[in-house]
């Protein structure tokens, strides 16, 4: 049987990743992290994807053809679309695979802009703070919201 | 004499119009609506051109484009970025041609921030709720806003 | 068989329309375009009624009216207690008919208190801005909303 | 010896209960609440005066007229007008009348603006939540408060 | 040849005039005040015409009225409905002629919601504060704007 | 049969009542007031049990222990908990039995921060400003409720 | 006897009447608007004396000085500073005579910092938007002020 | 060696975790979550110790005696106490050791109220509304952080 | 003769003074400043006792306390209490002696929510902002208020 | 050696203490402060100079005197500019010794207005609420500042 | 031909440059500012008059002496008076002279009360954040702006 | 040895100057002032690049690009982004070059969203208002910054 597919997105200036102030964002890049993300996902009996973009534009079409894909859940960071980008939000709604919204550093301890997000709404929970490791939690969450939903099917 | 032409833009994840929220979008698609347009522009003695993105570059720029077509008029729904994208407005504001604010969902009535609109103020009207009748209710609008231009020049 | 009844309220200072401030409302009065409306209402295949108060409390008791009357939808232009009266909301609440809210100006792009509709959420939907067409566009959007209702019923 | 004389008022929408949202308003009528009232008045050895109006002008009067009248306390539901009738606020603070606020409703726990009253600065207490019994609970209350300013004159 | 006429117009609650808490309001009557007023009239060659209601709309009619009457000025002390009623500040837009606002007391420098005039912005100029004799200044001033309209038609 | 339990909490600094702004609360101690309340009880064939507390932890304390008790009903004065202990409004929202909130004073007419209450969203009523009626009044207003509810259960 | 006296205050870029904005402030200059009051004050039996500064400190030494003068009353058109000069408002919360605030436009009218003014709650009453005349409007009204306290002397 | 320490705090109301609305907060007891928590502790090499109150003063003086205990983390679910105690604030502010806020449910997604909390900003990161998970990731993310601060001491 | 009794209570978190933020608090523990409180109460003639808690119940039924205990003033320093107890202000309420407040640092110069103080309208005084010395200083100004008040009753 | 040099600065209006509102300043005229604090200071072993000005330049002008003049420190009333002053505030920040706020009357119980100090983020510490006592705990407070930093420069 | 004339003016605090936070504000004096400026003056052909002041009335007083002089353009930087002098404002708005605000830091990026200008709306345009630079490239924007009416009128 | 690069960024609709509301903008295009500013360029011996796009993504991407390119200095004009977008700021915070934000209008002057804007705290310095030559202006002194850079390294 096939392993679980997970989306993993990466929105605005994330690609920069290692190159950003690192008292927030820390030294590895996005590709280590998503190696890294790779290596507990075979652990976890699930498949990845990966996808980054700057572009709102792009960034909606990816989520809008995760309406007929086969992924099973969805581990988005938006960097800072998280605090106003609506269209992102409405995007996310069409969905209904559950989506745990990421952040490396701990946005409510951080600017009054970064305090309010638009698509926490839509998620089913947040992990933030702990830099590349926040991805890997949150895969871990994942991964038990997909087993269990897997049980209750059986 | 030509038929007068009337642009119909829709924004930010409209073309995902059938697959949404069905209590406040309905399940007719994107196609079909305009279908349905194209049917009353007929009537109507007005011909129509359609353009949907989800990149606020293109569609803006599509904006920048009928300052110099023959368009007579702008039927726009704007979708999410209705509620934030100033530079949408700005562009807007270039225009010379009546614009009509149209959404499918009567925003007013829903969650707060849809209840503000950065367009609103460079629009002729606005007509929302109902559904893909408000498309149509627009489009009569702006014949009759079309016509008595014409015969004021007359 | 009977042609359905709509119902046409106007409300605080509408029975002046002709008179005042022709940027916003026209030079068309009240009765005019009532004759305007009771034309298309023959070409829709409904029947209207028509009311104007300048009386909170009269205008509120002819809303309740409607709850026991074979009114099958209602246009309201509540004037400027749009922005304010509570007891007109309540009023509506209590109907179970469709209510689609109409202006002759685009209140959304005037004064900051009229961008507060206390009665929008009680609508179906909204029409405005395009002087007495306002009227007309909202009596085809209710012949549709009555045709689609009556036909779940056959 | 007369019975002392109470007055209920009930202010915009009110004749309507009954027919309004039963979850919020319950089945009784207006007319049913009053007679329930009434066998009350009568245990607690009052007499009652009963008045309603959808008009803000009538019910202001009918307050004014209670200024030379020999009520000898007011109970007020008055609606919606509860929350934006700086009129009606005014006309109360002219009586020299123990007045009792009565809500069918808790509107602490309904929507924002009926945690707003105009009214309740002017009053002695408030009962609300109970139904047609806010109404008896509110009459006993002012029983009480009539009852301690008689044993203090003797 | 005629003596121009000035309307004076009391809105809620001002018929309680002298009834009413006599450290803002004093203890003339509305009676007493308007025979005053006519006494000055006299003086400044003004004709004058009174108006009372606490009703809403019964007001706004009256101003109404006065758009086609040979009235020359407005004297108005709204009451309450200074601070909410747009209705009244609609009415009032509509009118040509120049417009006073008049109150006993100084509104702003009591509550709050008092400080909020909804019709200012369509008055010539305000005065508050000298109890009845604010009607008096009033007119003063009225004659005075009056006189130099005429003088300059000469 | 046993007579329905109802329990009575009294919050922080309730314990002084008597030795308190006597303006607002009278001079009847909370023993007195108790007193009172047992006698109604007895006419009301309810049996009542007393708590209060100063310290916030023991008060959610005894709420929680509402949940498996055999208490019918619950009256409430929180006291100055009533407007920021988020933390007793979530233990009280744990309970499924119905919740009356009481006051002493009217808390609408006084200080800014008493008109706020974070308890009412989770309470069937609210009685308010009779002083130790307030509690008397509350306790006939649960005899009521639970009256009904029996009936309806028979 | 000698006439009361009354102190006439012109503040911050007052001198300039005449020289600025003709729309709000019209063509007189302040000497022309004091020679008009001079003659009002013999007719009224008053004496005047004249102050302006453009200096927030000589104009509060003013103010303080009046505190043993033999001045009856004080007339003030503080300008800006009326706006947010709380040295100002506290320079005359020392004063025991009355005082009546002036303004040449409708304050109330105009930007929304003119709408608050900290010196109206020290002040009798309010004149403005009359012109050169609000002045002479509210020296009848301290004349009426200084005659009432007079008489109820004898 | 000594496996290091981790202390597990829990606030206001979670003791009653299992009998609260299950939509949020799932059906497990706080002794439930605790064993599962101390099954992963055994896999992370971690010792763990919990402690629960309803009790502010208990709380804040148990999170003193973290300043001199060996503990090398806290993970901290406040419940309401998020929202508004800054004494709870104050008290970890005091502590060098990492802190993780957990929350049960997302409360980003609900009330208002929630959306603040006072101490994340005192937080190396929040995860939150994976129920029980929510302990388990945080209790994973301590462990990396304190194994990293060990890798840095050798 | 007795010397006078100064209570001297401090609040949450306070008994961790030496061990928190050196830069806001310094070094001296609680038990230093009381010493050196002591002594200056000897030469000031007064004797001191001292309390402090954790829990907001236990502070508020020591101040209850103080009603009936000989204590002629009381000093107060209510930690992060200060700014969110309204139980703590109104335990404060009931008190006739003088209070003054104190805090060891500036609290108006540092972050927004120390801003607020909920007792401050209820102290004589306040003193900030000088370590340790700012319980000196307060406790100086008392012996002051105290032989001012008896110097009064000789 | 010299005795340091304390400054002692005094702003708008505080020359009229002893004739301003006795309920918040006293009777105590500035020169009877002056002479008090004066041979307080000899106590102190400190030397002073005082200085009082209405006029903001003046007030500004002495402070940046201070820049280069032998003052240790300085006690500062501001005054109503207090409250809006920033021009004040920007003059202290150019300071480098350390600087008390003192107010006559608890301004934190006052009016909303005086709750707001634009200068208190520049100040040491702050005495408010004593009467002519604030200035001498003042004092006290700065001879112990200076005496401190003496024995840092040893 | 005369050189066309420029007025510096400098506000409150601006006289101590040099010896203000040099972060902000540099190392340079104003009269090493004003002679940099003197030098480019000389090459774009332009004279120059400087002015400062502490004292809002004589600035206020300078600005007037402009309606009258022959000055062809004004830099100002107000320093604080900037944010909250709207006599200062309404001082600039008698000019009829082209104006360009000036700071030497960047006030958008520091404290809140800095990103309001009260006198913004005044200038043509505004250069900030360069240090002394500033006055530099206004005084070069003001050149051209000079240029440019000059060439229309030939 | 080569000219040091400056990067000349515009963003959303700027390629439509010359287009759009002459008022705000002027009648010179993108390309007319890009010239312009070329021939500065070389009399500054400076080199330029040029960049304009509407779209946020590729604008974003443009900016992450000069991390590592060999331009010395960015002059940035983002339209209506400067307004709303986070992701741009967040973009610009990577550099480490001076920023200089442009405007070709006074944006301080116009409506209430433009008032604030998200870079400014990222820019050395702001120049606005001055039509083509904000672009000139802000050349200049991104000269001068480098300028200074370049002599501190010699």
């Amino acid at each position: 049987m096939d392993k679980p597919l997970v989306s993993v997105l990466n929105g605005i200036n994330l690609n920069m990743f290692g190159r950003r102030d690192p008292a927030h964002y820390g030294t590895a890049t996005l590709g280590e992290i998503n190696e890294k993300l790779a290596r507990l996902a075979g652990e976890l009996h699930l498949s990845l994807e990966f996808f980054q973009s700057n572009s709102e534009g792009e960034f909606v079409e990816k989520i809008h053809s995760l309406h007929q894909s086969r992924a099973k859940g969805l581990l988005i960071n938006a960097g800072a679309w998280t605090h106003y980008s609506y269209g992102l939000a409405d995007a996310l709604a069409i969905l209904s695979i559950p989506i745990i919204e990421v952040h490396m550093s701990n946005t409510l301890a951080r600017e009054e802009f970064r305090r309010v997000s638009v698509i926490s709404p839509l998620a089913v929970g947040v992990v933030m703070g702990f830099g590349p490791d926040s991805y890997c939690l949150a895969l871990r969450a994942m991964a038990g919201i997909i087993a269990e939903k897997h049980s209750r099917l059986e």
